[in-house]
């Protein structure tokens, strides 16, 4: 499937956009590759776009003054990644954003995002809806956080990421999972 | 302020509608009060509605088989409440919504919601630029518990909500950091 494919059929289970509109919204878009390991946002810097995936796997993640990683989010394929802190309120960037793999993504701005908006309600209507699902993950996310053990955890990630563990290394899902290198490998252990 | 004029400052913080939009926009609203410790949202019933929190403060939790609490949000005045994921897929409630004190709520329904957005764009943008802003303090509280000890979380309490050590018992505030009643005594003295 091509670029225009792949984003079409993925507004098409939210939202119905007439081919027309969808036309219109896909112009906005600019396709970008990254090499494996690029940074896309990186802390400190203003941030002006969002990125769709097309094919391969970014991360967002947090690191700490000590250096420790705490990942925020896998993006693979018709996942949305950017610092949205950053992009909604006009600041800097508090996380980064970089390839765990080759990467192809489609950038949009978040000025031509709210021009779609104001011009096209269902382009509202589709952003106000991958928005409610993103809320409702983040907050089931949390609560696992809260009260599940490092095995329920990595379950819930291989039911949410089904591939991962073919694309993404260990330790990168041990900084997911907010456990250490060595306790991961007991998990994985059958 | 009556409850029309506080749902009003608001909306108007976040998009503009006009008078007439908002009074159409009101008119999908119950008032409805509560005692303090009643029940809103029960988990395994249907969810309806959300909550716009008026007068008091609402706490919505999770409970675990073993009975132990943990709070993913209080709702002082201004803030909205339900259990989402529910109210958006259709499915039963996993989190309750009750009372920490009596409140004075204003309820609209899912359906209403949705209508409203679909009749009125300017209404699909405030629900929109609404959850945004939820989806991003969910992150950084994801962030927070992922990297933050029991300290800086609690500091982090009494920034987003400076009211809260009036209204809020300490075994919610500690079921809140995720920590015991004991360590939030610690954190507590000065």
């Amino acid at each position: 499937m091509n670029a225009k494919a792949i984003l079409q059929e993925h507004v098409a289970r939210i939202t119905p956009l007439s081919n027309e509109q969808f036309d219109y919204f896909f112009s906005h878009f600019t396709p970008q590759s990254y090499k494996k390991g690029e940074t896309i946002i990186a802390p400190g810097k203003a941030v002006g776009h969002e990125y769709f995936v097309l094919h391969g796997c970014l991360k967002s993640f947090y690191r700490t003054d000590q250096g420790k990683m705490f990942i925020l989010q896998f993006a693979m394929p018709t996942w949305w990644a950017s610092d949205y802190e950053a992009l909604y309120n006009g600041t800097r960037a508090t996380t980064t954003v970089d390839c765990v793999t080759a990467a192809e993504v489609l950038r949009l701005s978040g000025a031509d995002r709210e021009k779609l908006c104001r011009e096209v309600h269902a382009v509202e209507s589709f952003f106000r809806w991958r928005t409610n699902r993103g809320y409702v993950a983040a907050q089931k996310r949390l609560l696992s956080f809260m009260h599940h053990d490092a095995r329920q955890r990595y379950e819930e990630l291989l039911q949410l990421y089904p591939q991962l563990y073919n694309v993404v290394p260990k330790q990168l899902i041990a900084a997911y999972l907010g456990v250490s290198r060595e306790t991961l490998s007991r998990l994985y252990q059958p």
